[in-house]
């Protein structure tokens, strides 16, 4: 089967990418508008940039044309939150995930807990093992006309709950994050194994 | 427990980000060089950033300073293919992970096949279910003395295996595709679960 990006549509081509670049890690990205109000919301296409800055990339499609409450969010406050979303979290996160008009405050709609960040203005997630206050380096859009902002940012300051911290490293089996896969599908990374690089 | 990044080393970092930001896809990136040696190597910091044109992001470090060879191969022949990784080719992709010096064809390395490809000089991976053909968009470098080439490519061109693609989706529960955790971890999506959007 080959097929030819010039002759697919934006959405068939979001199935395809989606089906094939998995699993994916879920920033779960809290932010707060210049007015106070929370925002709390989960994004799949993510990845770490660099360690040294620690920068991470989060592209957010536009809904109907218009930049969603993360970004715009994000462009006013130039920081944001990114919190890791647990087995324990996954109904919560749900919730969040849905299309709220401006103004709604994802945490009170799934009963989470905001709390103040340190060094950012955007709130950091009580219920989240790890929280990873940012900095907002810059915006690219992409698409023609754009529709996706990929945000870059640099994380300041960690957050990690005491029990997920060994020895510089994370506890991830014990953390227990979810990774998105395509359409409805999410997955748990019980199912695990390791494997030395050659020559390690 | 709080940690803050301007007092933690490159080292460190890379182990908080890489063990909190997971599962990971995986990209296993085929190039070829200017004199015509294939390359093959797998790279995790890797994500969709927009489906139309459909642009992929992929981090790649430097090894003691220098760029590496798929990196520098992109920079000169201007494209690359992302094959996908699944549980089968798990011990071959771990062989093409190795430091091996230039102009050593990790294809032949872990007995693996090229094909040429149609839109671009790279070759694609025979045994992967899905390869897609990409053309060099831009390199974004990161880090304060550059430790990390940022690599922005556009889908041209998909191969997809017939007996993954149903209906204009890919069929990942029969591709099996592996995830990156960090250390020695890596995950399979075997332990998977659905959940609708609230609305939908």
């Amino acid at each position: 089967m080959i097929l030819d990006s010039e002759n697919l549509s934006l959405y068939d081509l979001y199935r395809l990418l989606s089906g094939t670049v998995l699993p994916r890690p879920i920033a779960f990205v809290s932010t707060v508008s210049p007015d106070g109000v929370f925002n709390l919301a989960p994004f799949s296409f993510y990845t770490i940039l660099c360690s040294k800055p620690a920068m991470l990339g989060i592209s957010i499609a536009r809904r109907d044309g218009q930049k969603k409450d993360t970004v715009r969010n994000i462009e006013l406050t130039g920081d944001f939150v990114v919190n890791v979303v647990t087995e324990e979290l996954t109904e919560r996160m749900n919730i969040t995930a849905a299309d709220y008009p401006l103004g709604i405050d994802e945490f009170q709609e799934a009963k989470l807990t905001p709390l103040e960040s340190d060094m950012v203005k955007s709130p950091r997630l009580a219920e989240s093992p790890v929280n990873m206050e940012c900095r907002l380096d810059r915006v690219l859009e992409f698409g023609r006309v754009p529709t996706s902002s990929f945000v870059i940012g640099e994380v300041v300051r960690f957050h990690i709950k005491d029990e997920f911290y060994q020895n510089g490293r994370i506890d991830f089996k014990k953390m227990r994050p979810i990774g998105r896969l395509a359409g409805d599908s999410y997955c748990r990374i019980s199912d695990l194994f390791d494997m030395k690089r050659p020559g390690e």
